[in-house]
């Protein structure tokens, strides 16, 4: 097996520029690794869940909807986007005065308090309390990330959100609340620290190179799949074990300028990837963020920034170490993983 | 109360320069916020752990011993300091060429993978399986802090070794894989992400404001305890609840070359702290980090650079807005953290 003749190395992606140490050594076999702690052992398709306010029947339980899919009250509901009701960041404060454009830079460093001002949204991705978001055909995944898309463009007509960071939780160890599938998102008043990182990085790899760190990446050996529109690869220094990253083929800056028809493509291969996740690791929770730009990118800034989406099965704790440097130790090889996934037939 | 009055505020560091959400609607009251997942619910002094090598008597089951205190191997040993058995980084590897000095900014950006050269080692803080880091005597935690400060010296001769991570978790589900008391290091052949982007931080605050991050702290509501050479205080803009950081007050970049009666003075106030954490919070787990400065500064960065250890109990979740964000989100203001473990009284 590949694997057998690995031996510890560390490598650092051209993204966020962090250092992972790929220990084999501290790990048993790639194919044993398992979550010990599946979210879903016994999904009881169908039974009814009375005291959970996402499904059908309870939205007069949930803080305001803000919209609906299909958007006519007439038909029954396949997507919510509703305010979350204990958000982080809340909208009925005063919103911090907006910049003049590229003020960015001369913000003094150091201590800042500014008040809480923000939006925390929660989309409601079925009715039904039993289904996965992976349970939905194609184009029911294309919905919620069209839902998404149209939430993120709502949020960046305010002007002072920075930022919307689109992620979901799956599972209660990977944060999820609710066990009903639900997907957040944060518009933040400040780019988050990983975002500017992120950039930071991708410039200098851009400005020494000329090239976009994720146009192409080196090897085929971490490909999971491919779509016309669409690569799912297991990273080249993956921080987490089976960490998935599903980047647009074509350059492009913004998730949320998605149409309908890339939708589809990425709903369908985001399916394939989270169905294989569960099989291969025994349903593990789960966490999915998207990757984007903050609003109001000069063009100059466009050539390195390009969006993706990124999945991080939680088979691991976080220790001390990668607490206090930043630095992940992953014992599993990303082209053992692609390898593994790539293999992994679901059926559809 | 004082938080009864808190909304919610964004704030960020002058350390890392990180943005963290207080949102204490999304919490009980502060004093209510407890471990649900103590490590230590019945400690069972004096019984015999046949099965665990950090034990005295086992020695020979262990990875070998680097040194050990006293010294003297006709005297039972009080600490060990040891390879660790299932290294992350490994010393038989061939280290990379030693860069000359201040290449690390002529450094190609981008995709880089090396040999995973590197020193992992354990310190055994006691030969007894049931007792805890603050369970020992003032003298005793003081002889641990010499133990890693010993040992940083030795991993600091070495060509390769650019940086030292001392860190130590406590219970399972803060990454402690072993119960006996004990704490680690990697000696790692490139400088972590968090130390170059936490001096990055310092370095722009101290352009800007001629001041040490560290030296001063805006208001004593964030402090805890002071001693005549450490302060220990909940940080202005803590990632966590209860999070505390010490600080050296004089201004000092390098933990390593802390002297006896320091070490003293760190040693009473870290055995405090771990008290009080406990006490309060139902003996959570737990990790601490040393942040000090990699070897061979520049002598133009040490006016920036100052060393400090920091505590971070795990009560919460990390979830896809910190994963994806880096900015964290604490249901608990530093000032009532702070509050709160200033007034709890711990027998010592």
């Amino acid at each position: 097996m590949a694997e057998a003749s690995r031996t510890t190395e560390a490598r650092r992606d051209a993204v966020f520029g962090r250092w992972v140490v790929f220990s084999p050594a501290r790990s048993r076999r790639p194919t044993d690794l398992k979550s010990h702690n599946p979210t879903n052992p016994s999904p009881a398709a169908g039974e009814p869940r009375p005291s959970c306010p996402f499904c059908a029947g309870r939205e007069s339980e949930c803080a305001p909807q803000i919209f609906r899919v299909p958007p006519d009250g007439s038909l029954p509901w396949r997507i919510r986007v509703i305010e979350n009701l204990y958000p982080a960041l809340r909208r009925d404060l005063e919103p911090p005065p907006a910049a003049a454009p590229d003020a960015e830079e001369e913000e003094e460093p150091g201590e800042r308090a500014v008040p809480g001002f923000g939006f925390h949204d929660v989309v409601i991705e079925t009715p039904s309390h039993d289904v996965r978001l992976w349970d939905l055909p194609a184009e029911g995944v294309r919905d919620v990330l069209l839902a998404y898309a149209a939430r993120v463009r709502q949020l960046a007509e305010h002007p002072a959100v920075k930022y919307v960071q689109v992620f979901k939780n799956h599972g209660a160890s990977a944060g999820a609340s609710m066990a009903h599938s639900h997907s957040q998102m944060l518009g933040t008043p400040f780019v988050p620290p990983s975002v500017t990182s992120r950039l930071n990085c991708m410039k200098e790899v851009f400005d020494r190179s000329g090239n976009c760190s994720l146009c192409d990446f080196r090897s085929k050996d971490i490909l999971i799949s491919e779509t016309p529109n669409f690569s799912a690869i297991v990273p080249f220094a993956a921080s987490y074990p089976f960490e998935i990253w599903i980047i647009p083929r074509q350059h492009l800056s913004y998730f949320h300028e998605i149409d309908q028809h890339k939708a589809l493509d990425l709903g369908s291969l985001l399916k394939t990837m989270l169905q294989k996740l569960s099989k291969q690791l025994n349903d593990p929770p789960f966490n999915f963020m998207i990757h984007s730009a903050p609003f109001g990118l000069s063009s100059s800034c466009l050539p390195y920034a390009h969006w993706f989406l990124q999945i991080v099965p939680q088979l691991s704790v976080i220790g001390g170490f990668e607490l206090g440097s930043g630095c992940y130790i992953n014992p599993v090889f990303p082209e053992d993983a692609a390898k593994i996934l790539r293999e992994l037939s679901c059926s559809t």
